[in-house]
């Protein structure tokens, strides 16, 4: 049994982090399932996805973490091809990865107290984008 | 066909490691299932997943990438917010990643010889710890 | 429904970069599956996997942070134990990760416009490889 669905969301670029634990969880409800796993893919090579404790501390030591792994200002070898000025959100796209697989059991997601799932938007202007989120189970 | 396990681990936290791959192929087996993949989930927001070849050289090299990377002595905005002392490790976690998806056929885990599956606790004090295995196959 | 597959590769080591992306799609056809999810998997300890935009402006500055974050000349604790020179791919390995899991729907995957699937050999000499590409669905 599997359900294909979508989260979309407006970001504002420049490492900007959303909660969507609840978007995700909302699907594997919909899908009436009981038991198994929630694939959360993120369709872009500027954006990522992790889990985080989303408190704004957290998230500001993994702004700076990622600010000094790959600094938006250095030069890039992407930028001098395309000259959007976004090679540093194509580098921590990479190094983060584009796809979460999380199991739930009883309907619900198997994540700790404090874990929340987070999607991460490096592109340096606003974007429209689409989480595909898929559920496998029985 | 659908079969959640865990797997509960003692751990002494600042970057301990712990090779759960027996474990692991242990959930496969039980599951009594040919083919099909393994998720190992860690509910948690200061540990992470990887695989590694788990010899004590690449672990320790492992562990200094870490300690240069996310210092546990460094200031971090979580731990001004919440004064438990261990922002390094939700910052770590974060990077590496809670989810590894793994193939199996034949019963058999379908990992390099030299590659084993590797659960690190980067908490700053001992925890007890169960990371979810859910087998799907058939 | 569940359809294992290979894909085998020489490289050349050193960071060898290789789009993997049609062979992924073409195990994805071949299961004649409309909906589910693939699992692509590196049994390697020193090879690793992520998505990017396979441009050569991208893949460089990819190349340059893991050349920082590992460089091939440090001194490495697993080089001491085992004289293969190769520390630093095991390294980079562990950081990146071994397996991604991408959604597909009438038998395309779900992936972005300009984002591709992309294994990366780190060792230090060329070698033959096959990933794991296994299908799941319905």
């Amino acid at each position: 049994m599997i359900r294909t669905g979508e989260i979309s969301l407006q970001t504002k670029g420049h490492a900007d982090m959303h909660d969507v634990t609840n978007a995700v969880a909302d699907e594997v409800r919909r899908s009436g399932l009981s038991d198994g796993i929630v694939t959360v893919f993120c369709p872009s090579s500027t954006s990522a996805l992790t889990t985080i404790e989303f408190e704004e501390g957290a998230l500001a030591d993994l702004r700076r973490a990622l600010d000094e792994i790959a600094p938006p200002d250095r030069d890039y070898k992407h930028n001098l091809r395309w000259g959007d000025g976004n090679g540093h959100a194509h580098l921590r796209a990479a190094l983060l990865g584009p796809s979460l697989t999380i199991p739930f059991t009883k309907g619900e997601l198997r994540l700790g107290t404090w874990q929340q799932i987070v999607y991460i938007d490096f592109d340096n202007r606003p974007r429209r984008r689409a989480l595909v989120v898929q559920v496998i189970g029985e």
